[in-house]
């Protein structure tokens, strides 16, 4: 695919080499200044766009007639009902309700509110903001009572960060490639520019005592979740938010406020959030000593897995968002850290033989969505797309293969009901057939 | 209000003086670090937060009993219903329909999707996405159709920026100040993340002729609305968005697509875009030549005010958002200019006797939101609050009389038909009487 002396009609033919295998281009290829008037994307790679013939335009039914009136609070169109949630109760039965982001018809670095993915265990309780109270106590000098109107008067602090659950990416613990999409597999994440209070200016307002190690952070839903978190955590970068990309949080987002804690396993960031109560232990609640403990291969467990480690995926194409042709295409993924800062996004199209390194969407933020993206050249033929990213602290996304050497798999395809396990930020691969169609696979 | 030496108990005490007159504080004061443990707000500043009981804690109706099930597009609380946008025609009869941002019950730096302000002149078309086409030709080598397939194999960009009606704070043109609340006066601008094709792509793709020097922007929907634009926009950061903070467009905000001009005149952002058609000369059409001129006093008019200039208001406390006993406050606004980055927000609250810098909440980004804050200790007296902002190109917001004495006002207070102007961007004054009721005013 090298560039051949003989091709003098086409002089910005080396922004389309390939710099790694099965048709990857370099990042910076086709991105405006270097392009030349006259390199057709389509000609040259690809049929992309057609020829237009003279005017006059043809006229649809839509710019013939009126439309529709405009709503005080403004939804997706119609046509856009497929980019929703997948619900895993819709029925409403008396279990857990999963909600799940549909990033293969996203893009960007956030999700939208009515699309960010929620679990509520009992339901979503309709709180009403002027009558909910946030306690602290305990380990405190002054044990204070706030109020949503007495926490607008302290100062606000916005920024982006991503919430996953756990959870997320569990079923890559299967032995063989569960056959679903990425909704499925990684729709547990989300991220939103969150306003509110900086925890530790309220725990300074308390007087933390210091025997205080600990905090257990409990929701004013029925369910009364309840998390032990490091008082070091909560004089960081912990936050009460009170509002998501804006506006008041999401009812099923813990409205009217919620404990951020920016990188950190989403069951942590409580909910409905009613009492912080600072302690000198763990309390080792349910959902700590029974729940979020992730089993190893030899009876053991891990014990208090706060941070969700540097991950990525591939979000177009991928299962269900196929391909149509050979030719041009942009991969554009998402991958985030909640230790800090996306440094680097490697793509691959050969299943991992050969690396490209993908473009950032900056302002690259902290424990945050980055959004990556590397043109490709599809050829027609098969191709394994992965991605693997590295933070700010030099973590990086493992091998399927060496996370499972150390935190095991499941023994069989699930469903599972008995097997639980958290944290898994493997590498995830898309196969794509001759036909275009993608699936996952394991790589 | 100077630290006094008999005042030993409150170590902190110099971190809340005074920083200009009336009660304004430093922009870092009460911001975590600086605080040690004691610096109670409540008790220094006024009664912020209560003292609390011992357990147990009182249970809410909303804790003792399952919520409401989860849906596949989440909406926001029962208890948010004021959080909307207000309706210029809610009967929709036949003329303009304008919805207007809440900015006074919203935070951060974004708008979020549902909320974002439109104005639609014949409703709102239900386009369906793979029926409609872009057409980019005239001047151009090859004319090309796009279909939004081929667009998303294009290098995409993601950007935020705001957009704002021309005729956004029209209202500050009354001889005396409507009293009415912030979402009247300034609610037709709005911030989103926007992802989409940058058009300097698709000109090289079709190759721009020399010749061309403006192209015309049509819409699809009814109206066929079309503006001229400069081909050097077009080749700078002009975009085709197909989505919204993530998500594909809202239908009142262009859905497929649209064009997006960052920083410069709302109308011009065609929505439902149709075609590009690059010409010699502007086309003067009815939009650019009947109604986005601004009249001068003098009965001369300018032509072609694209860009939006430099503008800031403060959002909390604003009309309706009231104060309820004195102590401290936050006080929080937007500032946003179309020729880049804010760089400065100075807040008064002696109406521009005195100022203080506010703190402004990063990565800020050109022509998009930036959140100002300010501490602020109110006295329970009379106040009169502004805010002015600078941008990285030099420009500043005029007070209102330097703006009147060269634009010139209405000769009578609204509602005046027969009279249009546009791209007002003076200083906004909320006088706060002694009860804590905030109204607009002139200073």
């Amino acid at each position: 695919m090298k560039r051949r002396a003989d091709q003098p009609e086409q002089p910005n033919r080396q922004d389309i080499e390939e710099v790694a295998g099965n048709g990857l281009l370099h990042r910076r290829a086709l991105l405006g200044k270097g392009m030349a008037a006259g390199t057709l994307l389509g000609s040259t790679l690809g049929p992309l766009a057609t020829g237009a013939a003279a005017e006059p335009l043809t006229e649809p039914q839509w710019g013939l007639e009126i439309g529709e009136d405009t709503p005080p609070y403004q939804s997706p169109s119609k046509f856009s009902q497929k980019v929703a949630r997948t619900l895993s109760n819709p029925k409403f039965e008396p279990r857990s309700s999963i909600a799940r982001t549909p990033h293969h018809l996203l893009e960007g670095s956030l999700t939208p509110n009515g699309l960010h993915f929620t679990i509520n265990h009992t339901g979503i309780p309709q709180i009403d903001p002027g009558r909910h109270k946030l306690l602290i106590h305990g380990l405190v000098k002054r044990p204070l009572v706030f109020t949503l109107d007495a926490l607008l008067r302290y100062p606000l602090h916005s920024r982006p960060a991503f919430v996953e659950c756990g959870g997320n990416s569990a079923p890559l613990f299967s032995p063989k490639p569960i056959q679903s999409d990425l909704q499925a597999l990684h729709g547990l994440s989300s991220c939103a520019e969150w306003t509110g209070v900086k925890l530790s200016i309220l725990l300074d307002e308390c007087g933390v005592d210091s025997s205080a190690k600990w905090f257990v952070a409990e929701g004013g839903d029925a369910p009364h979740l309840m998390r032990s978190v490091p008082i070091s955590k909560g004089m960081d970068d912990a936050m009460i938010a009170l509002y998501q990309n804006g506006e008041p949080l999401m009812p099923g987002n813990g409205f009217p406020m919620r404990l951020l804690l920016p990188g950190w396993e989403g069951n942590l960031n409580i909910k409905f959030l009613r009492r912080i109560k600072l302690v000198t232990d763990p309390a080792m609640t349910f959902w700590e000593s029974q729940v979020y403990t992730e089993p190893m291969p030899k009876g053991k467990s891990y014990n208090f897995t706060f941070i969700n480690e540097v991950k990525s995926f591939i979000t177009r194409p991928s299962p269900g968002v196929d391909l149509k042709q050979p030719g041009l295409y942009e991969l554009s993924g998402i991958a985030y850290s909640g230790k800090g800062k996306i440094t680097k996004v490697m793509v691959s199209a050969d299943g991992g033989k050969s690396w490209a390194e993908a473009a950032l969407q900056g302002p690259i933020q902290s424990k945050a969505f980055t959004r990556f993206r590397l043109p490709w050249r599809w050829n027609g033929g098969p191709a394994i797309l992965q991605s693997r990213a590295w933070d700010d602290q030099g973590a990086f996304q493992p091998t399927r293969a060496a996370f499972v050497a150390e935190r095991g798999q499941l023994d069989r395809e699930p469903p599972v009901t008995a097997f639980r396990n958290h944290h898994c930020n493997v590498i995830t691969s898309w196969a794509v057939s001759s036909s275009g169609k993608v699936s996952h696979t394991y790589a």
